[in-house]
């Protein structure tokens, strides 16, 4: 498999049904889909919605039940990074090399525009399951998974404690939950809602829950190690603001080798965990050794 | 009846269940519950979780089925005070004679707990809907109302557009759709679901959307009246802002007396489209009534 080329694909075609879910323009509340569709549009690695599609296709599912969902889980985390960028919170100018939202639409339409993807994500996952009365408990199960994952005990329990830990020296178990919650907790609610929909036993669902966690946490330890020996204009941002700012993290903890062998173990275990989907798990094992070998 | 005793048991009781659902506080996000809290207990007339619980009375419905359904109504509503009243919205000190969320924790929690009560009300949703497989599509229906009803063709897009009206001469229709859908959708929105919940039929559910979109006109009707012939201090706010504000309101177009009779009228059809439901329809009869004789 060239998985570039396969990745660029699946974020292609996840791109163009993104597209799809845009709100006609053509109304009074105008300059709010605007905002909204500015910030989709913005691109991204669409990392939480191909695996939530990946997962669903490691089983005989119809990809078309995925999209809603996947669609779902990126308007969320695009409002969490409308709010993040905030001057209230990170008070960030630019994302992805643009302007950020409130930048281009004012600090209250970018609120709105971020209230307005995350109301709307939960209104394109009920008309899917409204359309399908049959399995609206299979839908159901899934929403409850993107919900958990992006609330008050996930995602953005993570915003809030990380915001509480800004020029502030944290340990160790505090920078566990901020990655756990702010990071994690939405690739495994991604990958566990596509499990789900693809009809996962409890078995195969535990197993994917297992892949997901471990690349979620190798994600952040080569992001910990990438700040400190990463090639900045590849990353496209400047390295070591993990040591400027004193933060515990993995390279400062346990040193950049040991790092880098915890990384490499937690995808090899990641890998064993999918194992049982042979043939089907080949993007999945791509996208796992992709997560240590990424140089941005 | 006694309405108004009526009126106050039912939001005392409606309080006492809103309880259950705050979160436990000793988390490392302590902070965040405790923003969405203050503002929870913060009070108002519960008007939306009692009509959505009266919505399903009118059934022989089991009251416990609709609780996380009202819950989540009051949560939305809650979050949207909290972001309306942000500096780059409102700019609100006070809300209900407390200082606002954004004053009391500042304005980047206050963001978090406003996207936190979103996230949650669909949360305890879906937790209830989970616990019943068997009307999981009922409820999945009920859901989708409360979601369109705050989403961005209901709520929010009734704040953009009002955002976008400040200090400004809006005509007739653009006032109509900011009251419509800012105030009136998620009106019609809690009947609807609790209707939904309590197993109306089509033709029950649309004469209940009819009661909704009555009171709900009403309602506003009469605000207006009240902005030019209130007492300030009943009201507990200042009147003649909209005279101030050259707003187009219903006394400002067709007169005091004429404004009266169109919400005696409403009023009247209101509690025609609910005439079927005798003997249960007691307390929605008496609301429909209580809000053109309402003071405040």
């Amino acid at each position: 498999m060239n998985f570039k080329s396969a990745l660029k694909d699946k974020k292609t075609y996840f791109e163009s049904r993104l597209q799809g879910y845009i709100p006609d323009m053509n109304a009074y509340q105008k300059t709010l889909f605007e905002a909204m569709k500015y910030s989709l549009d913005a691109g991204g690695k669409r990392l939480r919605p191909i695996l939530l599609m990946e997962s669903a296709a490691l089983f005989n599912s119809d990809i078309e039940d995925t999209i809603p969902y996947a669609c779902a889980m990126e308007m969320i985390h695009t409002y969490s990074l409308i709010h993040d960028d905030l001057p209230a919170m990170d008070d960030d100018d630019l994302r992805r090399g643009k302007p950020t939202n409130h930048k281009v639409f004012g600090e209250g339409i970018a609120v709105l525009a971020g209230d307005g993807l995350l109301n709307y994500s939960f209104e394109i996952m009920l008309d899917h399951a409204l359309k399908n009365e049959k399995n609206s408990y299979k839908y159901v199960k899934a929403m409850n998974e993107i919900a958990k994952a992006a609330g008050v005990k996930g995602m953005i329990a993570g915003q809030v404690v990380d915001l509480q830990s800004e020029n502030k020296k944290i340990d160790k178990d505090t920078l566990d939950f901020i990655h756990m919650n702010k990071t994690s907790a939405m690739i495994i609610g991604s990958m566990r809602a596509g499990a789900i929909i693809g009809g996962a036993n409890d078995i195969e669902l535990q197993d994917i829950t297992n892949y997901a966690k471990n690349i979620g946490l190798a994600f952040q330890v080569v992001d910990d190690i990438l700040d400190i020996v990463g090639d900045e204009k590849k990353l496209g941002k400047d390295i070591g603001s993990d040591l400027e700012n004193n933060k515990s993290t993995y390279p400062s903890l346990f040193g950049i080798d040991k790092s880098r062998d915890i990384a490499k173990n937690l995808i090899e275990d990641a890998k064993k965990y999918i194992s049982r989907f042979d043939e089907k798990n080949e993007f999945l094992n791509c996208l796992a050794d992709y997560i240590i070998d990424r140089e941005c």
